[in-house]
C-alpha cells in the first residue's frame, strides 16, 4: 500500500485526523489513526480511529451507532495530518450528545458552551462507557 | 488567565490547533500552540503558533504577509484540541502557495493533487526559507 508509506507517522506511529462534515464543513472532532486503522478506514469506508487511552482500534459509532461514512481522505503538505470528509450518521459526533466536539467558544468571561445537546448520552450509550 | 488552565496541554506543553476559514469552513492547516503563543493569539487577534521544528513562536504570515485574523477560538470536549476560525489574509495558508495545506486527496491511484497553486512560493518568501 504505497499511499500509506507517503505518510509521516509520528513517534507513536500515529497521525492526527480532523473529521469534517462533508455536507457543510463543520469540524466534528479530532482523533488519531494508526497505519492499520487508516487502512481499515479506507477499505471499509467507515472511520476507524486508534484509541490512545485504550490502545486499540476504535470503530467510531460502535456503541452509539453514530458511524462516519468516509467521502474523502485528504493529506496535508507535510504528510503528517489528515482531513476526513465524512457523512456523520445520526448527526452527532460528540460523546456529550452534541453535533461537534468543538462546542466551547472563548468569550471575555472564559469558555462558553455554544452548542446544544442533540441526544442524551445515557440513551446513546445505554449505560456503557462512552466510546 | 483561568481559561488557559482549562486546557489539557500535551506532554510537550502544546495543543493541536485546526485553522479553519471563517468564511466558508475550509480547513486551512493544522499546527500547534503553547500556552504563551495561545495567549498572544488571543490578545493580538492574529494567529501565533509554536514551531516544533524551530522551537520558537511562529507568527503565521511573518514572512509571507499571509497572517490569520482570529474570529473565534473553540475548544473541544476533552479540552485538548482547538479550532481557530480565521480570516486568511491573502487567501493562501500553505507554504506551497495553495489556499489550504490539505491538497492531496486519496484516489485509487494514490494521493492526487486537487488544489492549484495560487501564489508563487518564491515570490511569497522572497528567497527566505518558508515559515
Amino acid at each position: 500500500m504505497g499511499w500509506l508509506d507517503e505518510i509521516s507517522w509520528n513517534a507513536d506511529g500515529l497521525i492526527p485526523v480532523i473529521a469534517q462534515d462533508a455536507t457543510d464543513g463543520r469540524v466534528l472532532m479530532m482523533a488519531w489513526m494508526s497505519r492499520g486503522t487508516l487502512e481499515t478506514t479506507q477499505s471499509t469506508g467507515e472511520a476507524v480511529y486508534w484509541s490512545r487511552s485504550r490502545q486499540r482500534p476504535w470503530h467510531k459509532g460502535e456503541s452509539s451507532g453514530n458511524v462516519q461514512r468516509v467521502r474523502d481522505i485528504v493529506l496535508d503538505c507535510d504528510g503528517d495530518t489528515l482531513v476526513l470528509l465524512v457523512e456523520q450518521v445520526g448527526g452527532v459526533a460528540c460523546h456529550t450528545g452534541r453535533r461537534s466536539c468543538f462546542y466551547r467558544t472563548l468569550a471575555d468571561s472564559g469558555w462558553q458552551v455554544t452548542d446544544t445537546v442533540q441526544r442524551d448520552p445515557a440513551e446513546m450509550y445505554g449505560g456503557t462507557t462512552h466510546e
